[in-house]
């Protein structure tokens, strides 16, 4: 997918949402947690609930590993499911790896060949040779880490690399060589909305994952006032807010009400803006 | 395992190799390449011949991920084949993960308590919410990257952060203070080894998981002229020159020879300095 067939999509459903998929055991409603294959069941019910509400769904890794083999099997699942049943919606591996040249070659291949998403979330402390051999894949994406939204974002990304130019800029900067705007993305979180204007003097043109919006305390409104381009330019991610709304065995229906009041303010905004 | 049990088993041993469980198919031998599991036999042979004089092993996850469900298990036999065998010996998960502090605790369990590594590699660039979650596992290590031996290691690392320190110094003066020398270590490459010296003024104390020995090009009497302290301090990696330096039927005899080859510089280095 490039990036015009995402601003497809994005017209089409009058959204640019990214659902979070991380099923966490304890939080699972109770009619499921005996289920033979929980994480699987739940994805399975959240995505038939929401595809046409959302550009995109994103796996985050950790929460499928911590099974061992049996979730890696229904993170496998959760993907089938939504390439067979809902292709076009882009798939997003939160996995946030990198390594050196053949070992990240090899990450590639996990994330693009065995498991067939979409767009990886790469780290970028180990510099161009640890993200390149993502960039192999025509059609496919790299989303390298820019901006975090968690506290300890402060320690490295906000530190001067001269230049008046802070780490994670620095990170934009360079990077941005390495692909083009329609195989590389960025993470900036939502917890940074005003940052967003520096992100779009150095990209005014990439899409931008944005996660942070709902549990870690983000806003939608000053996401879109900072950083929106021509082609909209931003999937905005929700986990918590959207999949855990709801215990009860109505969790999907309830899941949906949530994507619902997202996309309609979505919606809204690009009535406005485009 | 804390830092003296390791300081023992390398006192032991006379040896401070670990070595890189990398298997990838197109090198393994070709009498093992039509196995029913092929990682793991490979694997579960260069353990058997070699255990003797390393005090580690290290599986980067990225050979096993690329295989799905089927990697995953042959890691967990690999894990389980050290453990049972041969205890004591430290198994590292080089996962290179780290992500917002609720997801890396995710990971955390994965590699402490699903796979029972003792450590497991973690990039910085998220901060601290994003490597302590592993730091709550008492006898577990965090193996910090700091310095990496790839050629992307200039993007970013190397930065001047103010100070006149760069990156890699600025990464590694910050986390110090999250653990202690008997959790965290650092990876830091043999290729940079005149930087161990700005290493040892900082973290005079700590373990450092030194890759790049061999394929990459480093010097391991470099890497000890200036990293090496009182009590050792270094485990150094190696990986490709020792398991695919050979693929005859013969390959495990081989790589028994490779490691007794380093081993024996290793145990002369520490007859002369301890």
């Amino acid at each position: 997918m490039n990036s015009e067939q995402l601003f497809e999509q994005i017209k089409q459903k009058q959204s640019f949402l990214c659902i979070g998929l991380d099923p966490e055991i304890t939080k699972l409603p109770a009619c499921l947690r005996d289920a033979e294959l929980p994480l699987f069941e739940f994805n399975r019910r959240i995505i038939d609930a929401t595809y046409d509400l959302a550009v995109a769904y994103k796996p985050n890794l950790a929460f499928y590993e911590c099974f061992g083999t049996a979730g890696w099997k229904q993170l496998e699942l959760t993907i089938s499911h939504i390439r067979d049943h809902y292709p076009g919606i882009l798939i997003i591996a939160d996995a946030k790896r990198g390594d050196i040249g053949n070992t990240s070659k090899k990450y590639a291949e996990t994330f693009f060949e065995i498991l067939k998403c979409d767009a990886v979330t790469v780290a970028p402390y180990m510099g161009a040779d640890s993200v390149l051999p993502f960039l192999e894949y025509p059609g496919k994406w790299v989303i390298l880490l820019a901006l975090t939204s968690n506290p300890g974002s402060d320690d490295f990304q906000f530190l001067s690399t001269g230049n008046h130019e802070r780490l994670f800029e620095t990170v934009l900067r360079k990077s941005k060589h390495w692909g083009n705007s329609d195989n590389m993305m960025y993470v900036v979180g939502a917890t940074r909305a005003s940052m967003l204007v520096k992100v779009r003097e150095i990209l005014p043109d990439h899409f931008l994952l944005i996660p942070g919006i709902g549990a870690q305390g983000g806003d939608l409104e000053e996401v879109v006032r900072y950083g929106f381009n021509d082609r909209c330019g931003l999937i905005v991610n929700s986990s918590r807010a959207i999949i855990y709304a709801d215990a009860s065995e109505r969790f999907a229906e309830i899941a949906r009400e949530k994507a619902v009041e997202v996309q309609r303010k979505m919606k809204d905004i690009l009535g406005e803006r485009l």
